[in-house]
């Protein structure tokens, strides 16, 4: 769990001060000697979560000399707020002592995420530097693959018998509070540490004291250490609960995945989710303190693909420029109808994009998906199909208007139906739902919708 | 917190009779009399969270005869876990004195949310059905604005004094737990509600019983009552931790802001933002159970508006239609160009509209987004510039080339900058930013690359 210091709201003198400091940082291109008291003095006078916001927006080797900066607690605490990229940019940044205390401070998962960020010596040497106990802990996540549930549960859970009384877990919680991960849910085992259930600290003070744990506790859904990460995380937060015990092959207690670890999961998944939607891959870190190379590299190989795709569309084209040379007026309307197909078929992946995240639909329901899309493309197609037709009619003749009417609702048909499914065909070979992003389905849908509308084009215009 | 009576992971038999019972309701148009015996059976028979996902695939009237199925407890920790606008729709299909148990169960938070979706007769009703007590609580909330903190928080929360005993503290925060919202978070109050900070159960646990709680407890970070949910909520789970308390302008608190609920709020504002990258509205209850025409109607309005604008680039082309007769090879090009302006601006869209919702960035910074943009841009369209201009100089000769090159460079630049600003401009005007979507970005970077595209080649071929 976070161990941030807390403060009270952003007032208007702190928020000055923030403002003043970040003008300072920018002012230089590299912090002198001669500023580090001052900045120091700045920093002590700032609210923790303004410190962080302030380290979250400069380029990672000013973040490094920030965090010199800190007294060792409020940087422990500031370091376990960023995110784990940035965390190892700034490892990378500082020198060996100034890294292990924030190291130390972190908690098993947190140091697991941290690790596989950072380039494998220097993970090494962390690890070495660890105490035996931290190691073990360490190492029993550190055997699960990444992204699975074992990556990110905490082994640290607490663990009674059934027959225990309600008083003694109560006490036995308080006595251990140091070394747990959360006091709030206990997991309930048997012999060999196989899961009866779980009680929670809520659970414990509704209950009689003398009550036995077997009678107050619950069945828990429980998650297996191999489970996708994100699948569990979206089914705990959506559960509004604080943990899901992490059971083995055999049903045996392994950890506790918490909802803190989730709220983090899900965040990231969904940055990814959308960067994937709009044709890049995710940053990973905040956006102001990422250098401008990155931005470009996590853009250039999505719009690479997607441009060498849309030379598709000049090859659809060509074939078709003998049609295009008799009747100039049918390229006028070519951004609209590929426009439109486009938009058509980034509405049905974004939704059934959606709706996968969050189990609303799965995989084996493909063609229950395709006939409700081919039914709201159809109907979409019917409405922008008529009123292209009497646009264009009234524009450039009936003949123009039918091809329009005809090419906007079969374009709709076609794009809302492939739409839908594209998502769903990825997921079933194993890859990211989000892989077909809106860009990639716009340029298939242009390529597409231009066959159709050249198609009807030549049969309606009888060329 | 969420009520669900929780199960076992689910086991192969248990997912088999699902399916059956999924057949069994998909069969019929309605479910007969005679069928209800075997499907309560049936149901009896399920985990809570099959019987949830069954739901939440069915049209809300069958999805009511289901609730109908089941024991009051049962219904009511499913009705629980429900999206409200389902919660809504179900409380239509079932009569009064059904739908009374459900909502008595629910916390006073959610209860206003239940409110909030149904048509105002039928909340009237409900509202006078409440006991005095209930009533008074869902009155508090529902004194505040759609969308604030206010409208989300529970006013049941446990106050303790700074001069209490740490023992004491636990001891009430057991008796009282049937009242409260949690028992994890209290909040600490001087004279008339006057926030000094919280303790966590956790911290009372690692104290000394006969410590004071002024000597434990931590200055929180608070949230307004007026303040937006989404942010709070965002900004609760980032920091990983259970509760921010809610206070008003005089510091007084009013409630607790939990975890669970800001988990609701922020998957709901991510099924937005999500939607809205895509171009449609936020379905509000999961896909299956949608019908077709509200499909329809979350999209429609969005392709209209669209595709009307899509018509701008129809008059573009009309301009340039001498142009386009003298040199049909031109059109050849539109769909790749205009795509690949689209595409850039949506990376840069998507990647600004989530820094936005994370607040990595601000409304100040837009100047600094778009000078990073414009290089970005600058960067991406050099590298699709160069091999525009060799890939079309060796198919369609050396002008085409350079007009293909220079085009790519310029709308790349041009794209991005202004996919990075429109969010920050949405958010400054006080507009969702996601409502400059995806598609509207590519309808307008379509009208703006045609012209640069066709200055660029009347002035390379000297037409």
């Amino acid at each position: 769990m976070a161990t941030q210091t807390a403060t009270q709201a952003t007032t208007a003198t702190t928020a000055q001060s923030l403002h003043d400091l970040e003008r300072t940082l920018r002012r230089r291109r590299s912090i002198r000697t001669e500023d580090l008291d001052g900045i120091q003095r700045q920093l002590a006078g700032l609210p923790l979560g303004d410190v962080i916001r302030l380290v979250e927006r400069q380029p990672a080797k000013r973040g490094a000399v920030l965090v010199r900066l800190l007294p060792p607690e409020r940087a422990a605490a500031l370091f376990d707020a960023l995110d784990p990229a940035h965390q190892a940019e700034i490892v990378a940044a500082l020198g060996r002592e100034d890294v292990s205390g924030l190291f130390d401070n972190l908690g098993p998962e947190d140091r697991v995420r941290l690790l596989d960020n950072l380039p494998p010596e220097i993970a090494q040497r962390f690890l070495s530097d660890l105490d035996e106990d931290a190691r073990a802990h360490t190492d029993v996540i550190l055997g699960y693959e990444k992204g699975s549930v074992g990556r990110a549960m905490s082994p640290n859970v607490a663990m009674v018998g059934a027959d225990a009384r309600v008083r003694d877990v109560v006490d036995t919680l308080r006595s251990e509070v140091d070394s747990l991960e959360t006091v709030y849910t206990a997991a309930v085992v048997g012999d060999e540490r196989t899961l009866c259930g779980v009680v929670t600290l809520r659970d414990l003070f509704q209950a009689e004291p003398d009550d036995l744990v077997g009678d107050v506790m619950r069945e828990a859904p429980t998650v297996h250490a191999a489970d996708d990460a994100e699948d569990a995380a979206r089914r705990l937060l959506s559960a509004g609960r604080l943990a899901f015990p992490v059971v083995d092959d055999g049903n045996r207690l392994v950890g506790l995945f918490t909802f803190d670890e989730a709220a983090d999961i899900v965040e990231h998944a969904d940055s990814e989710d959308s960067a994937r939607q709009g044709g890049s891959e995710s940053l990973k870190k905040p956006y102001l303190s990422t250098p401008v190379l990155k931005l470009v590299r996590s853009r250039i190989v999505w719009l690479l693909v997607l441009a060498v795709s849309a030379i598709l569309t000049v090859q659809v084209l060509d074939i078709f420029e003998g049609t295009l040379e008799q009747v100039t007026q049918l390229s006028l309307f070519i951004p609209l109808l590929t426009g439109t197909g486009g938009n058509t078929g980034n509405q049905a992946a974004t939704t059934v994009t959606r709706a996968l995240a969050l189990n609303d639909v799965s995989k084996g329901d493909i063609l229950k998906v395709m006939w409700r899309e081919l039914r709201v493309g159809a109907t979409l197609g019917a409405v922008l199909g008529v009123l292209g037709l009497g646009i264009a009619w009234a524009v450039f003749g009936r003949d123009i208007g039918i091809v329009i009417g005809s090419t906007l609702f079969c374009v709709c048909a076609m794009s809302a139906t492939v739409g839908g499914a594209m998502p769903i065909i990825a997921k079933s070979v194993g890859a990211d739902p989000a892989v077909f992003s809106n860009p990639f389905i716009s340029t298939f849908c242009d390529a597409t919708g231009l066959i159709i509308y050249f198609l009807i084009a030549k049969a309606v215009l009888g060329l």
